[in-house]
């Protein structure tokens, strides 16, 4: 019986260009992603704002996903957050052309009574004082889980160290922990970053994967081999959906458990990538899944042998 | 029993500095790391040039590893190749501050009967017209493996592409297999470069770790986790070295053998890059080895599970 997560992100309409194409409009969001990801394994409740010219459409879809969207704040006369930004046709480099916060910039997060029960909860990458708020208002909460970026570690540390302080798990890149710490390696960062609060930590490194720590624990593995990038956006946040969706069927939650979790994040990430928006994600069928995680444990595991 | 393994590249004196600290004219040179690793599973030939300033303790320290200097060519009057490069303080940037090649500019390969008749030969990466020349000289070749660098590929590729045709395995790094291929994804990359003859194909990823191709076939590993780098010259000629290593003690050498190799050059590597030169490969200890690949398949493995 799965416990149900709550998400507490932004719910954007996205203008992307990349080599494979030019969307305007489309859906995306921190919220977005991870709810259509999570929403394979568990019960999915939104927090987050959009504006009156969000379309109605978007809505129903999230619903047909069985996605509770009583959190999902809709501004009168608001204009909905927008994000555009351009790939490089190596999907390498990722420059922002134009954001526009709009209804997020006055963003608070509210949680309903049965908000605050649901024992699992990610705080996808807002404001820290946002997170810590919202975290003030959990009552039941198991496992919390956070993402974070360069922009709240460079201006608002002191908020984002009491956040880390509370959480149980922290998810960032391999350059943010580089900037959380000063260090210019994973594992000597990794270390730091553990003393700060959270139990466990994930480093994402985007194509090359992700790693997993916990003190004096690692788990390395490398990102699902993919070769039709279309649309990187929401990888991150895909990879947290399957993670937490997986955690939340999970009876307890512990390294072994949160190993699992990784691997499902990464074959959910990979899926991800591969069109545009949600589209990939909405279309994505268990039996897809189950077949790149029986490929994915052939092509990474090596049977340990005696050397000589 | 193993079968033996000729390597022919270069042996150096490099200077190199590095936040760890700062060394002048000390051994290096491909096949001086290829060696020492290769030395730990099976006997060693080189072939290499170096001039009348090499010092002689270098060729007894060779000899105390069992490597068969007898190809290692030293020139009356000649001087020996010399590289120096600084690292940025973070180890991702390396940059050529001097290379002399000396000696090494007219380098002529000869294998003496008993190194022709040698069952497995790695070619480092040497002109590709030597390399062909080395490939014409041997007799009873079972398992050929060589590396080139971007150099050739802009200059020489025809020549490569002639020494591709026959290597059973070619080894480069993630940039290379862009720049052989104009693709810029290397799961994209390596199926063309599978075409192109290799029957394996090793894409090195540095920290990242490394991706082992055959048709239809790959196998993904992670780099070792190392918190102490202080010289990463060599890792790369080390990884192959441990791997052919490894393979000259293979009875039959196929896909499950030379993952297996991967694995023992991942290792190899991780050792080779704690200290400058070629030291910390001398003192290895075959327990040491063993150590870190039962902890690297703890930390890399997953079991495969059911989803929902």
């Amino acid at each position: 019986m799965s416990k149900g997560v709550v998400v507490v992100g932004s719910v954007a309409l996205d203008s992307i260009k990349a080599i494979a194409g030019e969307h305007k409009d489309i859906l995306g969001g921190s919220a977005t992603f991870f709810s259509l990801a999570a929403s394979r394994f568990t019960d999915v409740k939104v927090v987050a704002v959009v504006g009156e010219d969000f379309p109605k459409e978007h809505i129903e879809m999230l619903h047909s996903h069985q996605i509770d969207t009583e959190g999902l704040e809709q501004v009168a006369g608001g204009k909905t957050f927008r994000w555009s930004g351009v790939y490089s046709d190596d999907y390498v480099e990722r420059t922002t052309l134009d954001t526009q916060l709009n209804v997020f910039e006055t963003f608070q997060p509210k949680l309903s009574e049965e908000y605050q029960q649901t024992p699992i909860l990610f705080l996808a990458n807002i404001h820290p004082a946002l997170q810590l708020d919202v975290l003030n208002q959990t009552k039941k909460c198991e496992f919390v889980a956070c993402d974070t970026m360069n922009l709240w570690i460079d201006t608002t540390m002191d908020t984002l160290a009491e956040v880390m302080k509370k959480v149980d798990l922290l998810t960032i890149n391999d350059e943010e922990s580089f900037l959380l710490t000063g260090k210019r390696n994973i594992y000597l960062a990794a270390e730091e970053i553990l003393k700060m609060g959270p139990k466990y930590l994930i480093i994402k490194r985007g194509e090359f994967g992700a790693v997993l720590f916990a003190k004096n624990k690692r788990f390395l593995l490398p990102a699902y081999p993919v070769t039709n990038v279309i649309d990187p956006t929401g990888a991150g946040d895909s990879f947290a959906g399957g993670m937490m969706g997986y955690l939340s069927t999970c009876d307890t939650i512990g390294f072994e458990e949160i190993k699992r979790s990784v691997v499902v994040g990464t074959l959910i990430a990979s899926f991800s990538v591969e069109d545009f928006s949600v589209t990939r994600l909405e279309a994505l069928e268990i039996s897809e899944l189950e077949e790149r995680e029986k490929y994915f444990s052939e092509v990474t595991g090596f049977n340990s042998f005696k050397m000589l």
